[in-house]
């Protein structure tokens, strides 16, 4: 449920510079904080978890109106900061909860549930980036959703190993891919340039 | 089926001044008239309507190719606006089909049925933006969807508490729309500036 | 499979010139690979083909990465070139096994089929492209779908009026495409400038 607000309030926040009618923000922070695991559970043909627990859209809408209405507040440089954190906990949470619901539906593995996961936590930024006009987070170079992909993957390989020490090792990948998280923000890490294309090479048409 | 053809012209004059051929305007104009409806259906985990009722994809591309070929004519100012008239109409139509079956089906009752409703009245038309690389509707000032909000909110309202009464409340409310979106494109109506956020605040990186 | 490996090459490839990290090339590689059969079998309603055979993840996410990391040597005239017919090879295998697929269900018939069809072939690119910031192919005047859905058309009129001639008219199909997108290739054929609006139209609100 934080996590859900946390997704929510920085969705606004990050749109709220263009010019966003309340009406706006309101579809925008809804589909940042629910568009991922909305998309993860259509793929793996379960009811969305909203329609199952429709608090998850109460937190969301009612979230999003108020980092509209509040949002010189939410915008101030402490209060932006903890939001950041919490949204980089939020995608932790989501990111090996997915993993967690797809290992359990016996969907794909073991590939499927890493794919998944990272589509639940990057999903519903993408799809507010695509509708706000904004260049989505896969043209930066921030780190955002690798230290999710990593602690997916080192909880899938827990799952398989070490099946009785589920819950432990769910904690521990979320505490990983949050202090990541945090120290990316921290420092302002950003992924190394040889990891990068350069924006020079000629752009082939396909 | 108006509605469909209402959809699905307005989808393809919406692009047409960007230079789009016919297949683009035939994958534009069908997006438009059925995408919201689509959308609606996968979150539902019902079949989709228009494989229920494939007359609704042939007149979505029927629609599609005639506003193409015959865009001149459909672009003058009188039909046009008779357009954006039904389109509006057809909004509302779809919005509150949509509370209804969401009702029907007792999907995260109260809320989901109105989000499904805007879902299903916005989403073609920001599907055919996206792809078409326009502004979508969220980040103008047009009353376009607030009306629509407004009316599936009192629509399930009504279902609550006057379940007997379920087609005059759908009536009223599908008129109440179409008469607040008519004032919308006649006055030109746009939301008040203190719900809209100032382009110039700083664009929050989250 | 092959199919699969162009789609992601082909993926990787088009937003190379944009700065992509590798963790971007993942993504946009994979979804381009198989995000159009992903959105057809969420619309069926059938489990989607990647949780069946994981094996169509993993040769999509391998083969993202070695275009990321080998693109100076994909990018080279003749590799791209064989890349790019390959592709269109793809485009061709994926839209006519939509339609047997669709059509075995009986979805929607006689439409339904070449529908999702285009839609398996493009879609995938379509995702890209929007998550990439690049224009679609459907502002494009390239030859790229319209091939795949004239052979989709015939495809359907053939499972009607030669049922018997099933696999016959699969591979005749599929070749006519591939033929027709390798001389749009070759020749860099466009769509014809009359079937295109102009782009000095009005562009109207819709």
């Amino acid at each position: 449920m934080i996590a859900t607000v946390a997704f929510a309030v920085t969705g606004v926040l990050a749109v709220a510079g263009r010019g966003v009618d309340i009406f706006g923000s309101m579809v925008l922070g809804v589909a940042t904080a629910v568009g991922g695991g909305t998309i993860r559970d259509v793929i793996l043909g379960v009811p969305v978890f909203w329609s199952v627990d429709v608090r998850y859209l109460w937190v969301a809408l009612g979230a999003s109106i108020a980092a509209h209405v509040l949002r010189s507040r939410f915008s101030r440089r402490g209060v932006y900061q903890a939001m950041l954190y919490l949204d980089g906990f939020g995608a932790a949470l989501f990111g090996i909860q997915s993993v967690s619901k797809t290992w359990n539906l016996d969907f794909g593995l073991p590939l499927a549930p890493v794919v998944l996961g990272v589509v639940t936590a990057i999903g519903g930024g993408l799809i507010r980036d695509v509708l706000a006009g904004r260049p989505t987070l896969l043209m930066s170079r921030e780190l955002y959703a690798v230290p999710v992909m990593l602690g997916c993957i080192v909880f899938v390989a827990a799952l398989y190993w070490l099946p009785s020490q589920r819950l432990a090792s769910a904690v521990i990948c979320i505490i990983a891919i949050f202090v990541l998280r945090s120290a990316a923000i921290f420092w302002h890490l950003q992924m190394p340039k040889r990891l990068v294309t350069r924006p020079d090479e000629p752009d082939s048409n396909g």
